[in-house]
């Protein structure tokens, strides 16, 4: 979020005001710092729940199967939920997926996914005067493995139920053409919110998140 | 973009009518089935070539050479650029590239990627009550290589300045940074725009429409 530079000066700014009202203490300096990376740490994490809670679609990348583009990255998009049942945001990243379209073959010979979502998809950038590609244009792309939700697991019917709530196209989709309910599992989020390159958000940092 | 039920009964209807009007020739029907499938053909080059012209940008996957996430699927967003310099369509799709990014290295050393745009990125589908999922919201696949544009290309100066028209952040991005212009060599064309599976377009048809 920030350069190394600006990082320096608000640790500075942070150990003069320390000093000058408790005086000098190295362990209150490195308590302070160590917070101030940590609320860092959660903006980025609560900016990736964000953009997966306004979604609902994402841009989902897996390795092709399809013989014309064989081991090419395919790209598709992919409808999303995170809710729960009363429409609160969870993090998990729930979809439905089907052997007949691409991503539905990819991810069983190549269970490796990343899913892309940027602000611009709902216009906020643009909105803002901001051009997609800009690093303030909050964009996060979470890798993971898909798991496919047994239809006898605790959770099966409610996580269907608000998937369907969020996508009613949901209830028509699964009277045929063999969708199944899937789960991300995230095995690496990479958040880009400002100049300054990615950050890492661990997925228990990014789940802690209460929206 | 029919079923093939439905194109029976088309080419029934199409047969029925030559049959009414002229007395029946095979010759004559074979000529107007092979116009009906090039024209549908055409229909889906056409609407490859508008999804691209009005997007601002892609979702363009590529095989990672991140260390975290290695040989994953990538997904980035990445500005594009179609536009002649009086704003017309070409379809050629320009975009700007930086190896402190993720696809810059990527491509480098894996040079397969595929850029997916979709009638939702301007709100289309979900102004006119579509899931963003369903095949009736127009999407496309392009895979192709990524190639450099020599500095001192014929072509350069112009197709920079019409993406910089497009997207003035990219001037800034320009006197830093180490971006670079590309344009992307069209390998394979995917199209989903109604029931019934993805459609292949061949790139000469792609390029031949005109906006």
């Amino acid at each position: 979020m920030y350069t190394s530079q600006t990082l320096l000066l608000i640790f500075a700014f942070i150990s003069a005001a320390v000093t000058s009202t408790y005086g000098y203490s190295a362990l209150q300096d490195a308590r302070i710092i160590a917070q101030f990376r940590r609320d860092q740490e959660l903006n980025h994490a609560k900016i990736a729940r964000q953009l997966v809670h306004q979604a609902n679609w994402a841009s989902v990348g897996s390795i092709s199967t399809n013989a014309i583009v064989e081991n090419y990255p395919m790209v598709n998009i992919i409808s999303v939920d995170d809710n729960d049942a009363s429409g609160k945001s969870t993090g998990k990243i729930h979809f439905l997926l089907t052997d007949l379209d691409f991503t539905g073959p990819d991810w069983q010979r190549n269970n490796k996914v990343t899913f892309l979502f940027t602000d611009e998809q709902t216009l906020n950038c643009k909105n803002n005067n901001k051009d997609p590609m800009e690093p303030t244009c909050a964009r996060i792309m979470i890798s993971g493995q898909v798991r496919k939700i047994s239809t006898s697991a605790a959770d099966y019917k409610n996580a269907l139920a608000t998937f369907e709530k969020r996508h009613p196209a949901a209830i028509n989709w699964m009277k045929a053409h063999h969708f199944y309910l899937c789960e991300l599992d995230i095995q690496n989020i990479f958040v880009l919110d400002f100049y300054g390159g990615p950050h890492n958000v661990k997925s228990a940092d990014y789940y802690s998140v209460q929206l």
